[in-house]
């Protein structure tokens, strides 16, 4: 049984990473482009990965209370220049319905790029009481940004989110809420992505347009550079006050609401890609891939091959594990490389003398280790495999992070550290964040809480006011 | 404990149907208006009941090898005008992105009413040899319409549905494949909303704009006004032809693909609330509703009362039943018709006095009987009661659209039997079907097949072709 390559094979990734990354999005059948520059097609295999991060999500907000809802997909403008940070944050990025048939529209309607004026001007319509609080909505849609450049996932035209608004009552329950969002997005990491997200706010510079406080989960990827992967927004009376959402409170006084909004998209599937796959293609952590297991026949029309590969694929499936089974008259060298190259975590491979012997091969995707395991083992051993396989992509993704997280105390060694890759820590004056972008690349991810590593800043000289985790970002 | 009703009373339905049916869209919390004309907020309560139909709908969908996938919302108009009946059908209703940021574009982009031609353009793509058919994609989304006139639910300038597309090898796997989604609408009506749709094929200027074939569900209302609530197309090789969809058969001959869409939508929403609302508001049939089971509380801060409620709701949850315990300070009467115009199916009520005697009340709100049911008995009955108020509901329905077919030999006869509301029978010739449409307002619902009734059209006194089941319709 040759395992030579029979699909493509794509670009190493140490060779050229960019290239490496829309390889593995066409070849693994991830996505197609459209006809339209910046808007994909999501393949089943990439919107399978999607639906696997929309129940983790969905079951996490219901568990914690939170209603599904949906909003009109189009904006008029005037509503949606009421909050002025938000509308200079979005307009040039807006797409505009003008006509209808052959009617032009007396206002022009805005394709939602965000749908907070949306959510605030219905709060403040069905917000009256202290117990009418806390409302606590979610919303899954596609939004509209007119971005200039475009890769798939990472950055489009349009993309696939869940958004989150809720208005509280106090200013403490709403910062609880944008921190309870925040973890609940740190565990989709944990639990499911097997991507250790680093944690923290972000600076007043790289904040959302109309935050007070923005929080980030932010990713590193293999090549160094860092993705920002999902944000929670604490909003405070902004948008309260720009859209008059007013509530009696206990003591029956009128008071603004204090909101906030959280939001992860399928640059997830960017960042699961870039995190894990490797030169064979794409690697998926069990708990998101639409196929977690294969099996695969080895001479498919033989009897006692069907036989057994059938029990083990139905016995499987019984115990709700993602199985396929290929039974196709393609040759079994083709399909191993086909689905290497679609990152499914662990293949199994049965033949008669398998059978004879009475054990099957599985192969691990992330290390490519193999085993002999018994044939009346294999649904026993399967679930355990596929937590173990997880539980390795997370200490591995994790392991690259600490090693590429450095420190630095003056501005030539954090320009060596920054060609070298990954995160730098640098306690700044916070007029210096401006200029380390300018000069070198780098935007601030997170503020680090803490000590200081120097008391003057090694870039303006000024006291430092905080210390910032540096990184080239995509 | 009054019963006398606390929120708002609305419109009887006998009075004003199309006032009751607004009315309870808004007062049940479902939706509510937005800023633009035609385009609605779905409520979480709304938004629940189509979150419990795609839950039905993917399961279904999976089960018979679909796939979930994503094409853009926009589509170049270049594009869309392609296959020739299917833009006439459409053109007049698109809404058209002119304008990004403040540039215009150099091709007008269309927010997709449909996404036919995106599908076609993909599988022109991915199809190569019957080895890649049939494809069985499905996608859910929202699509606009510029309708002229828009009511909650049943005609809005944007819905959600999900729309399915597939490509086959031959004609006879398409065909079946119609059918089969078909099918799968009927058994959503049967086993979820309680609805029994009459199914069938519509006649050539009811079909959909592009197809071959039409297939139906309807569905009647309390006011005798039919609602088609889902197709199913065949659209044979025209679409395939118009966007060059090839194939080698096995025979290694350069095929045209054969194609079939099918869809429902949130319309399906209008269908439930009109086929089973009452004066009270809302009815709603268990396995589509949000809330299957309140539990209200008497005596809310009585110790006892919260533990046994607190038991109940605990126990009925590990069921997997949706149950809401309503435990806040409004008064019991205020809940009863609040959570009755809301049409949760069953309420239980607990006081001190019924935990003495080991008792609780259950009320059925489809036909508000009490029954008195032994507290260690709840959670044995409730999933009975719940069949059981499904099967009565569907029963009534059923009885109702029974009671509200005819059949016409003659013209008088038909209009005659058209006013009394429902569906009427005639056979006719297809000439006739303009005539009838422009004379009584009634339209084909679908083609009935079997003998026909009379030989000779009664309109045209030509010769009769098929006989249709007629109604006026929403």
């Amino acid at each position: 049984m040759s395992n030579k390559k029979l699909v493509e094979s794509i670009t190493s990734r140490d060779k050229d990473f960019a290239r490496w990354y829309t390889e593995i999005c066409l070849e693994a059948e991830l996505m197609d482009y459209s006809d339209v520059q910046g808007f994909i097609i999501y393949r089943p295999y990439g919107y399978g990965i999607w639906e696997n991060i929309q129940d983790y999500l969905n079951k996490r907000f219901k568990e914690t209370n939170h209603k599904n809802v949906y909003m009109p997909m189009l904006i008029p403008e005037s509503l949606f220049q009421i909050e002025k940070d938000h509308v200079d944050g979005f307009a040039p990025e807006t797409a505009m319905v003008t006509t209808t048939g052959e009617n032009k529209l007396a206002e022009r309607l805005i394709i939602r790029p965000t749908s907070e004026v949306l959510f605030a001007k219905h709060y403040a319509k069905i917000i009256e009481s202290h117990r009418d609080l806390p409302k606590l909505y979610n919303q899954w849609c596609s939004v509209v940004r007119w971005e200039k450049t475009t890769r798939p996932f990472l950055r489009g035209k349009e993309f696939l989110w869940q958004e989150g608004h809720t208005a509280h009552a106090t200013k403490e329950e709403a910062v609880e809420e944008t921190l309870r969002m925040l973890k609940i997005y740190e565990d989709l990491g944990k639990e499911v992505l097997a991507i250790p997200f680093v944690t923290g706010k972000k600076t007043e510079s790289e904040k959302f347009a109309g935050a007070i406080d923005t929080y980030t989960i932010e990713a590193l990827m293999y090549d160094g550079k860092a993705l920002q992967s999902g944000t929670s927004h604490y909003f405070g009376q902004d948008f309260a006050k720009a859209f008059d959402i007013k509530f009696q409170n206990k003591e029956s006084k009128t008071e603004y609401v204090y909101q906030t909004s959280w939001g992860v998209s399928t640059r997830l599937i960017g960042a699961v890609i870039m995190v894990h796959g490797d030169d064979e293609g794409l690697v998926l952590p069990p708990f998101v891939a639409p196929d977690q297991v294969v099996i695969i026949p080895i001479q498919q029309k033989n009897e006692k091959v069907i036989e057994v590969t059938n029990k083990i694929n139905n016995e499987l499936k019984e115990l709700n594990i993602r199985v396929k089974l290929d039974d196709s008259n393609r040759r079994p060298g083709w399909k191993f490389s086909e689905y290497e190259m679609k990152g499914v975590p662990l293949r199994i491979e049965i033949g008669p003398r398998d059978i004879e012997n009475g054990v099957a091969t599985i192969v691990k995707r992330h290390n490519r280790e193999k085993i002999t395991v018994e044939l009346s083992k294999i649904t026993e051993i399967i679930p355990k495999l596929l937590q173990e396989i997880h539980d390795e992509m997370y200490q591995k993704a994790l392991n690259h992070v600490n090693e590429n997280t450095n420190e630095a105390k003056d501005y030539n060694h954090f320009k060596e550290l920054l060609e070298q890759g990954g995160y730098v820590k640098l306690s700044i004056n916070e007029e210096a964040e401006e200029i380390i972008k300018e000069e070198t690349g780098a935007t601030a991810r997170v503020i680090v809480e803490g000590e200081m590593l120097t008391d003057v800043c090694p870039v303006t000289n000024k006291k430092t006011t905080h210390t910032i985790l540096f990184a080239r970002a995509y």
